[in-house]
């Protein structure tokens, strides 16, 4: 269903969003796609003035996406606010918004039931079933904890790029091997589709923005600053020589945010674009990857329970 | 490269073939696609056929795609006649051929070597590791003895599909279950394209036809009628009551193949959309699927060289 008469046209079928796309294209306009989970900050807006530059009009869609999340995640309590996300979109010069109820094919079984949560298989045959994987590279990093996460990514970044039919897509860097992920996804499937990696957008004081700092406390706020702190850190010691081994410079960094009380997922340097282990420093383009979990202001009542609370990953 | 000075394009680079289709579908046309392996027979220019009803300029691509067929399987040996196959196109009006050299990135590792069988992982970090995965019905039948087979036509028809951007797409009936992940892929992925699966296309004597008979021994051949025979006689059984358990009609369909020299793969019933188990042949629309092997001609020189040979199925 389209509401046009809105300023900021907003779709909720793909058939609406790919009959908007198509009329733009017959007018001989290029298609930028900006994918979101929304409870948008200056870090997606950035990618939609991005967006801007590289085409003549932009998609944004906001989709909390259900199979990238595991059971106990946090896809209950993913911050959302579809309202004030349209406001910020139409304000960045957005020109149109797919907003979809649900992207997958979910049918109910003989009890009636019927998960919200399809990125495991689920009752009925006649379910959603078919998923994009991008073997190598989605195993280290994130990988490692969210095993299911870039499955779901991949499946519903190929379902928006049929749907809205973009000739050019940009993503985010703070998650860089959600990035890497869809290069190697778009390279390999033959997508005609340019994909555009944005930098990191930091608070003032250096914290990544992501929509997930709106869980952490005040005081896991203040915390998580150890991992830019960290990073800045790593950069200077390598560039000055003070610390030469990978493994070196990831038992620091880990140490920096254990002591500032941050749990670890991962503190790792790789070799930047296929993510593999590197021996050296030098002889390649190095990624230098975190993600590290604070408590959560909302610890008590959501998923994120055993704990462990929001994250907050950020890559140089 | 475009060869436009022939008669029939033929393009081998997924640039050339889709910009070729870009300039079709900008003239407001129609595309279709039939997608093959090559050596082409009757079965697959009433593909053609029919997607010349159901769009206006049709593309074939001709591709022997190796991820799906495994190490020990007939890649080596599938038939393979390109000149024919375009001389045959070309008569039956197909309006564009797509004949990729190869459709993976492989990268040769550090010793030099590259696999053309990319199912498996292989070697180095940059080669195709991206895969489309339909996987409920992906598992029973063919999946059974080949289950990488689904994964790497789900891929290679998803490339496809990007490259050729077709509106229409048309597959035969006689891999049933092909069409059937193709299905479900195109609306669980939201493809833009119009999946069409056309009858089984027989012999005057009643064998499907099939690239993969030319491998049979004359012997053979002429055995592996047994196999359109017990179908007609099991519809005709079924029909007048004589046979009403699922397993009763397997079990004699299987000992008639059996009984003519045939290593059956499988004989099953099942719901004919989703490919699940059965109880009874009232309720729900009904799938007979049967695949047999027969001895080739070429079995000492093949890797089909475990006792069996050219395999025949068919379903009703």
């Amino acid at each position: 269903m389209s509401t046009e008469d809105q300023e900021l046209p907003v779709f909720t079928t793909a058939a609406d969003m790919r009959a908007w796309v198509r009329k733009q294209k017959k007018s001989g306009r290029k298609v930028a796609l900006v994918p979101t989970m929304g409870y948008l900050h200056e870090g997606h807006l950035s990618l939609v003035k991005a967006a801007k530059e590289k085409a003549d009009v932009v998609v944004a869609s906001i989709y909390v996406n259900p199979t990238q999340f595991a059971a106990h995640e946090d896809f209950d309590v993913y911050p959302r606010n579809p309202a004030e996300d349209r406001d910020k979109l139409a304000a960045a010069g957005c020109h149109a918004v797919f907003e979809p109820d649900s992207l997958y094919v979910s049918v109910p079984g003989a009890d009636g039931e019927s998960s919200n949560v399809v990125g495991r298989e689920s009752g009925h045959p006649g379910s959603h079933e078919t998923f994009v994987t991008v073997e190598r590279l989605q195993r280290p990093l994130c990988g490692g904890s969210r095993p299911h996460f870039f499955r779901g990514v991949c499946t519903v970044v190929t379902k928006l790029f049929h749907i809205c039919e973009p000739d050019v897509a940009v993503f985010g860097r703070k998650d860089y091997q959600q990035w890497r992920v869809i290069c190697r996804m778009v390279r390999d499937l033959d997508f005609p589709v340019e994909v555009v990696g944005m930098p990191i957008c930091r608070e003032p004081d250096g914290l990544a923005m992501s929509s997930r700092n709106a869980r952490l406390s005040p005081e896991s706020r203040e915390r998580a600053l150890c991992i830019s702190r960290g990073l800045a850190w790593a950069e200077k010691a390598v560039a000055e020589g003070a610390v030469s081994e990978p493994a070196d410079v990831a038992a620091q960094l880990r140490g920096r945010i254990e002591e500032a009380g941050g749990t670890v997922d991962y503190v790792e340097l790789l070799h930047a674009h296929h993510l593999s282990p590197i021996s050296d420093l030098t002889s390649q383009p190095v990624l230098l990857a975190v993600a590290a979990h604070f408590p959560a202001r909302d610890r008590g009542t959501t998923h994120a329970a055993n704990g462990h609370g929001s994250k907050n990953s950020q890559s140089v």
